[in-house]
């Protein structure tokens, strides 16, 4: 029997714990500092697995990181992004293998050196997108010769339209409105390039949802250095009507972090923004979410051009009352993190999803776990007019 | 030789004295506390009529406005909305006969005692809406038998429509964000009720301009009393687009007035919106802006439904250098101001435009000096079906 710790017991860290402990070969511990996020995770674990430790921890600090995961296998990190960097190195200094998903601002990969160091092996921004984006992205860029175009689009979306933002976050307000202010950076021709946050929409369709709209957001992350492909972007879905209201905010000066002086005090306006959406944006006990995510990849394939397209639709669960954005961010991290223990998935050092598409059959194993929890990815191949 | 002193030279107050110094008929003194501002009407009326006295004064104080107005014969009203009534009744206080745009929030009809034991004669609201509206409603209201239905469509806009808000202030931006915020008071049925701001979003094809869209605002004032038209509102035009717009910010609640705690400091939201958007909507030199005004009567006459409706569509006046609004709110006045000060219209008392309208051949007076100064009224009259 194998243990596990997640470090952080939010929306995704529970899901991950449930997943773990309704399988017999784990025994599954949980740590946070909220009492009652520990308590609420508890309780969707015993309603489908056994039970699990909880752990208090402030996972601020590195040396209780260090602490928290000495006696176990293996770590899943579902930290909000601002500890993420710090918690992921104490758990590399304790030499333990990881699978992590806590979307740091800081680059991972610059943990490399001390990974190899400590021979250990660990995945990071292992959740949808960054996750399963790029996952699919390295088969892609490896199975294409060459590979000449990557486009991935993703959002997380409410099942119910309503006005005037058809939009609710399932992560903080304020780190959605980094992700429409903080520029894109594209690879076009080779080189890397920066353009406007939420620019060049584009109608997408999707089965089951109808016509959205796609806008360009920083989402590629370590692609930009990992790949090798001429051509790629990250854009985010939304309902149409969506990215122009928040271009409009935006040319207001409504996501500017630059004080405004307001009756005597000075403001930056991102902030009251902020604060104003937190409570329009946050979904409600029991409103369904939906994940929508396309990866298209087009390049050569024995001697034809081909395209190749990746779609994923997935729902609020009723059955649980766990959010889509939840499960599909939780379950690549579960998944991946098994491998890791099982030793399907080595390093040792710092990989990204795209490193493990690139090796065979990886991916394929991926998608059927994910499938065993109903987490479907459908797709087509076509060829393209030269 | 009469005497007119014009309190408050700003946008209005310059353009009304320039109009009155071009009139031999008349000597004319300007007063404001702001001496760049008396340096820039005196400039404006140099331009094209007799040179005009400047006074220094703070009129936000009574007794100010007492000793500014004593040596004249009328005085015209073009102060900033939150000193309009208090200076009013200085004037009253002072034994004057006086024509007011100044749009104060308060009720100028309340000073009708004071007027009439003085025996002074004072419009108020006589600028292009209200005012022109008005005086175009009392003469429907009294020339149809019975008259039952009254709306007002009335706008000024920037001629060029720039994303995303199509819009530029003439007046205080923090006036407008009221407009869009304050119930808007409807007759219906006889009674009045309030609607939403905003609320009932119309598209009205104006002639050389394309399709607007007018929406509820809160701007029948007097009408509402003074008028029995079981059916009467107001609407606020603007370029498609604009409206969904401040509708949307309005439900984010940046136009609340109720502070909200943003990073240690008590912020009103509107007040951030306001110095946000300042900027954004003011007119640049020589930008060039548009008034539209509809009034759509309907009633019957020599017992025919009819539906008479009225236009007017006016430009930024290239060869002086005088915004559409300015020109449209300080004629009315001056020709009104006018016409007090020769007797043609009496009190005493407090009058507004729609009193002036009932009385026989005031519009058509009023309409024809318009014309001289090149502001043009448009309209048709035409069965309705029955």
């Amino acid at each position: 029997m194998k243990s596990a710790i997640v470090l952080g017991a939010g929306m995704v860290g529970s899901v991950m714990a449930a997943d773990l402990a309704r399988d017999p070969g784990w025994r599954v511990t949980v740590a946070d500092l909220r009492a009652e996020s520990l308590e609420a995770a508890a309780g969707r674990v015993a309603a489908g697995g056994a039970p699990v430790t909880t752990v208090r921890a402030d996972l601020s600090d590195a040396s209780a990181v260090r602490r928290a995961v000495e006696a176990h296998d293996l770590v899943l990190g579902a930290l909000p992004s601002a500890l993420g960097f710090a918690a992921l190195r104490a758990v590399i200094e304790a030499g333990k293998d990881c699978c992590d998903i806590s979307f740091m601002g800081e680059d991972p990969l610059e943990l490399d050196g001390p990974a190899r160091e400590r021979g250990v092996t660990v995945v990071v921004d292992c959740g949808v997108a960054p996750g399963m984006s790029h996952l699919i992205a390295g088969y892609e860029a490896s199975r294409l010769r060459p590979c000449e175009r990557l486009d991935i689009y993703v959002g997380g979306l409410p099942r119910e339209r309503r006005w005037p933002f058809q939009y609710k976050a399932a992560f903080a307000p304020s780190d959605v409105l980094e992700e429409y202010t903080r520029p894109a950076r594209c690879v076009e021709g080779g080189r890397v390039v920066t353009r406007e946050a939420l620019g060049e929409p584009e109608p997408i369709d999707f089965p089951g949802i109808g016509t959205l709209e796609g806008v360009l957001t920083d989402g590629l992350r370590s692609l930009t250095r990992t790949l090798r492909v001429p051509s790629m972007r990250e854009k985010t879905l939304r309902y149409p009507g969506h990215s122009d209201l928040m271009r409009a905010f935006r040319e207001t000066g409504l996501f500017s972090t630059d004080p405004v002086e307001v009756a005597g005090a000075r403001v930056r306006p991102r902030d009251l923004t902020a604060a104003l959406l937190f409570p329009k944006w946050t979904y409600r006990p029991g409103e369904e979410d939906l994940t929508v995510m396309r990866v298209v990849a087009e390049g050569t394939l024995e001697g034809r051009r081909v395209r190749s397209t990746w779609d994923l639709f997935d729902a609020y669960d009723r059955a649980s009352g766990v959010s889509s954005m939840a499960r599909v961010t939780a379950f690549p991290c579960t998944v991946v993190g098994r491998m890791i223990a099982s030793g399907r998935v080595k390093g040792p050092g710092v990989l990204a999803p795209e490193h493990l598409g690139q090796r065979a059959g990886v991916l394929d194993e991926v998608l059927a776990a994910l499938e065993q929890r109903g987490v479907r990815f459908g797709g087509r191949f076509e060829p393209v007019g030269s």
